[in-house]
């Protein structure tokens, strides 16, 4: 591991890393925020996945999360969405291929020897953390925005007891149901039924999410009609999930709408984590 | 004038205009963040001005202000840091031309036709944006960072009893005497010399300076050589000039040190704005 840059930010320190991940066998970029508490020992983690297009340093520099995270004494952890660089297949459209990783492992050609970020999350870059660190592996909450919202979601489905609170803005809710999800399965995963299992509707239906969960979603999304919120919601309240779905009125699917309640997301997690 | 875009930010809206500056004599961008408040008539104003290279977009995505604002009912207007385009010169170096307009109004060719910065902030935004959104003219404070801690420091010293409140983030304090400031005077206004009504140490000497002040510089800034921070203290302290001048330990020149002061600094305008 590298350390490529780290800034004094609010008491703590923003870094950002580079390493040879195993899972995707790429070198891949993070950034971490430690905050003054982890000079005196392990902290609790809230990973932040980010959406389409997006690198480790859209939300790292963006979204205003750390000034809630120092509050708290939280890390956040904000990998990137996609194996990247040479010899790594990509495709023209922006949310396929580099940028648009959909935190699955590819089983299918071109994809399969590099887009692996739901290992790359849950395995790789976690046990990089754990062991390099101060980092409480007990304590971890996950969110994300859009396409993270969606990798929040599901990799937390994927992995019972494993995260305390789970949250999202704006996630993409149902992916095979939608344009945002379809395309990417079938060339992932080989069909959109494969997508089934990375689908938080579904999952959700299957009473897989056992963590406390918090959604921000704009009624102005302008990409509202790829997220099926309808189908998530529907779903929560079915299954009696508990969780907390609001609809911010007039906001879109912007950084300037995740910075807006990123302080109640950090909040919400820090009462799981350090309870 | 045209609006770029439009998002709903912490119950208020975070707008991008493009107009048609007379003082430029070219199309020039600015960001403005309105608070809920705006709808119901005037708001106080800070203005936050730029440091080199960057555009009206950096602190806006960046510094977090907005959260700040919007508790305390302030607009912020982000100007660029110079003329931009096709026929506007320009400069290889990174710290002279386009993105480092230094918020001066050169005399020199090949700069005089469109380097008018202090003019642009002063006088033709000014009017665009009182005559054009609901702000209030007598509540003003302005901010800024490294250059624009330069401008806003410079800019007050030149519009006595406009400003309220005056702060800036490692700013560039007495630029005559650094290698961020000499080239630029040199180039923009034919000598050093004539910086000399241009320089924030100077102007404090003068006592030109009649708002109270806040700075906060980091201890391990990469520019501190260039900033002459030393020269300012040395000035306020001589001059007793109501100021807070804070240096802050570990933190560099990055917007994380922005975004970790940036509520310090909105609180310490709004004080002035509402009182």
């Amino acid at each position: 591991m590298e350390t490529v840059s780290e800034n004094r930010c609010f008491g703590g320190a923003q870094g950002v890393h580079t390493h040879a991940s195993i899972a995707t066998g790429t070198d891949m970029t993070f950034g971490l925020f430690l905050p003054e508490e982890a000079a005196d020992g392990p902290v609790p983690l809230l990973w932040y996945l980010s959406g389409l297009t997006c690198t480790h340093e859209n939300a790292m520099v963006k979204a205003g999360a750390q000034a809630h995270a120092a509050e708290h004494g939280l890390a956040i952890v904000f990998p990137d969405t996609s194996p990247r660089g040479k010899g790594v297949a990509d495709d023209e459209a922006y949310d396929l291929g580099q940028g648009a990783g959909f935190y699955v492992d590819a089983t299918e050609a071109p994809w399969a020897p590099h887009f692996r970020m739901e290992s790359y999350v849950l395995s790789d870059l976690t046990e990089l953390l754990f062991d390099g660190f101060p980092l409480d592996p007990g304590r971890q909450g996950i969110t994300g925005h859009s396409m993270g919202g969606h990798g929040a979601l599901t990799l937390a489905a994927k992995s019972p007891g494993r995260f305390r609170s789970v949250s999202a803005f704006a996630p993409i809710c149902n992916p095979t149901n939608s344009d945002w999800g379809r395309k990417q399965f079938e060339a992932y995963l080989g069909s959109i039924e494969a997508g089934d299992a990375h689908d938080a509707t579904n999952l959700v239906k299957a009473g897989a999410l056992d963590a406390p969960i918090l959604i921000d979603t704009g009624t102005d999304d302008q990409f509202g009609d790829y997220l099926k919120t309808e189908e998530l919601a529907e779903a929560l309240a079915t299954r009696r999930t508990e969780a907390t779905l609001r609809l911010q009125k007039g906001y879109d699917h912007s950084y300037f709408f995740v910075s807006t309640f990123i302080a109640d997301h950090v909040d919400f997690h820090a009462e799981a984590l350090w309870r």
